[in-house]
């Protein structure tokens, strides 16, 4: 059934306006265990597409899929001590394995069913993983490995938001072992490319990357590669991570081979994911006060046919040129919307509610002129409806996809620079931004975790990363925006998801 | 590295044979967490074009993928009392979300997060699902809903063997909702003949279809449907089943719709799986002494090359030759085999041992005289090796994939019904089979749980199903195979996996 009370718009609520969008959309739902959540058939469909084309490129890249087990020994999870720091605070913990009826009539976990070990419900994988491995690895010529797995992983988040931050998500994790240093960094900044191409090509977001900060670094690398988004709030939300994890697992996990030169060594491991949180920067990236703005790339529905008829006998005249039109449209995602008790208008909200790029609405008299009426999710810079002759929809569709995926990532791209800031010389100025409209700042920093946790302090904003070349100012900031000591690096600076 | 050990034969130890090969051919191996597997890149890639292609499927029957909570509340699981029952005694039971540090160092469970109702690691999903679909079904216009996911179940086995019974295996499971139970009954019938044209056009697995006895249905059911299929050793393997919920769940989960004559309803549930178990019966039912024999439509790889070189210079040559080979067979699975410290000897044992339908192996004579040799994983009514000229392969190799995918139909066909015995008149002959090479005994059966009880009981014999008419015997057994009363079912007998 169509809703069609409007969403709370962005300028009043950001937040309100992302959990009404989310449920309204039926992208997904609350679910009856605290900060699960249900992924619906609409937002399912979403992960999917993006889930295929990032798995075509990692085979290209060389990697294999496999899977392992859901279940992580404690013990594991302790060798690696920044590791367990890391995790030990949100782990779901298996400690029985079968329930008992007690005479009072009650079920209970059966006492006789404890494990001598308990298991934590995987909230990464590195150590199940690089524990395998060292069994497979011996010598130079078994590596590199090249993994993937696509799974379920659980943090037992307190906050939680739907997509954003559950305590169950879906995701990808590769994991991979090399004989050098080198190569695991070649291999991360590889697959950080690859996210960066993913997330710009088919997501149409633009973004930011770089390397975190000590303090943001993940629980046991050596390095943290990240891929930045701004929202439409101006805030940052980590969209995807690489991670190069210099030899510490391997340590922990006898993970060694012999090399080519005879010797003993420690194999030199990676491991990147990105979740299904990209379908929340998806959303906070294009929506509009109207909903969701899927870029045609990845939306399950690219072109939806609304057929329009007011008496009964035309209902079968309408549906057969919708068919007629579907069938003319071969790999596009096309829908025709012909349920019977809504009203063309009651279908047009819902369908620009879940985003669809294009619609096509056609009745009998378009029929009579062999026209029909095509009408674009976002109008900017064009009409939002035109009258066109049939056959020009049908075979400019195509072209007509392809640049509007490329409009949304020009149109993202110019929201992001209109609210980057470099050139912040000032904390004030720094302040007056983070406390006003938000946005990325771009200023100096000495380097110190000190004037890092002052700014997190006082203001939330948090170094999002040490941007790389390309993205940094033309002249590098010379003093530390907080302590006015020389600056090490660039850092842009942001409030995050 | 090839491990040229030979495996157990089969007439020697089948069940010690099928462990090594699914080790050796590098399907899964053990992990550090108790009866749960790893699935390494070949198997995991067998599993991936599985569930392509029952994928496929689902969604041609209108089908829509999604994902529910791998956490259930145990007042969920205890709703449904059968279900529960069914269930109790193998649950992972999450108890605790944190860990902490004690004044000695060590780690544990903290008693703090202790959760006040214990979650179940979902076993499967009727209960989530079902209380999720009341919240989203009003009107008998909303019915059906038709929903499938893929994960990842866990059930806490005694006794386990990798894919067959494993504490955590990957699966799908539809789950549908409908107005009447003849639309239940009609969709939990057609889901099972997918499943079984699957088995039967892409695993090459001849399966028996028919009813589970009371005994051996879903906890909850009303009826459960199912795919038995036989393996190497004559025993059964349940490959897949669909379920009949009625209305049992339903009820407990308040999935009520108002119908179109104006009144309220309980909705009617189907739901259907199959998992993992698959490559099991796969392995069990064509494997042989030399390893793994995998029907063409699902193979990882479909056509080895194996380039033939001794001398440094000819390298060149024969992987140019090679490479010409793979782009001349596009649509096929190639791969080729080009490393350098294994002989052609090790790398045939290998590739034999992984199952891979053809090998063509080209040496610098053969690129001389345009020819290759073509060797087929199962030489039975052809030559092992042919020199064949290289133009003829390339044309004729889609064609014979397919002949070899309907020839491992055929000849496991052939088996089983070699195997299969009807006309069994006394319990004495019965026993024979059973106590002897086992195989499949089709007699009657009165109906009551004792008679099938005692079977079980002296023989380990189950009644696999009550199978379909197709399957029924020409003429229908006139009494009871234990009892001798009046028989009110035909029914397949075997030991089972």
């Amino acid at each position: 059934m169509a809703n069609e009370k409007a969403l709370t718009a962005q300028a009043e609520d950001f937040s309100a306006w992302y959990n009404e969008l989310v449920l309204k959309a039926e992208l997904a739902d609350y679910s009856p265990v605290r900060g699960c959540m249900v992924i619906r058939p609409y937002g399912y469909r979403l992960w999917e597409l993006m889930r295929d084309r990032l798995d075509l490129r990692f085979k290209e890249t060389g990697h294999q899929n496999a899977y392992f087990p859901l279940f992580i020994p404690q013990s594991f999870l302790e060798r690696e001590a920044k590791h367990v720091e890391g995790f030990a605070k949100e782990a779901a913990i298996v400690t029985h394995t079968r329930l008992k009826t007690t005479d009072d009539g009650k079920l209970i976990p059966d006492p006789e069913s404890k494990l001598e070990e308990p298991l934590i419900v995987r909230p990464t994988s590195e150590t199940i993983i690089y524990e395998m491995f060292s069994k497979w690895v011996q010598s130079y010529r078994d590596l590199p490995l090249l993994y993937n797995q696509w799974a379920n992983v659980v943090r037992w988040e307190m906050r939680t938001r739907l997509f954003l931050r559950t305590t169950e998500f879906l995701w990808q994790e590769g994991h991979t072992a090399h004989a050098s240093h080198d190569e695991a960094e070649e291999e991360s900044l590889r697959m950080l490319g690859v996210y960066r191409e993913f997330m710009e090509e088919y997501l149409a977001m633009p973004v930011v990357v770089g390397e975190k900060s000590e303090s943001e670094r993940f629980a046991g690398a050596l390095r943290t590669y990240t891929c930045e988004a701004m929202m439409g709030d101006n805030k940052a939300l980590q969209n995807g991570t690489s991670h190069n994890l210099g030899q510490n697992f391997a340590r922990q996990f006898e993970l060694k081979f012999a090399s080519e030169q005879g010797g003993e060594e420690y194999a030199w491991n990676t491991s990147w994911g990105v979740s299904t949180r990209m379908i929340g920067g998806l959303i906070m990236t294009h929506g509009d006060d109207a909903g969701l703005v899927m870029p045609p790339r990845v939306a399950p529905i690219q072109v939806v046919i609304v057929p329009i008829f007011r008496k009964d006998e035309e209902r079968d005249l309408v549906l057969g040129k919708a068919r007629e039109i579907v069938a003319a449209l071969p790999g596009i995602r096309t829908h025709i919307d012909d349920r019977d008790k809504l009203t063309p208008g009651a279908k047009f909200f819902e369908w620009e509610m879940k985003g669809v790029p294009f619609r096509i609405e056609v009745g009998p008299k378009d029929i009579a002129k062999e026209q029909v009426v095509l009408a674009r999710r976002i109008p900017e810079g064009e009409q939002r409806k035109e009258f066109l002759p049939e056959a020009e929809v049908i075979a400019s569709l195509p072209q007509r996809l392809e640049d509007y995926q490329t409009f949304l990532l020009e149109r993202a791209r110019a929201r992001r620079e209109a609210n980057s800031y470099r050139d912040v010389a000032t904390y004030e100025r720094f302040r007056e931004i983070i406390d006003g409209d938000g946005g990325f700042v771009y200023a100096g920093w000495c380097g110190s975790a000190e004037c890092e946790e002052k700014v997190k302090e006082e203001t939330k904003a948090t170094i999002r990363c040490l941007p790389f070349e390309e993205f940094r100012s033309p002249s590098a900031p010379s003093a530390c925006l907080v302590c006015g000591q020389s600056a090490a690096h660039e850092a842009v600076w942001a409030k995050a998801y």
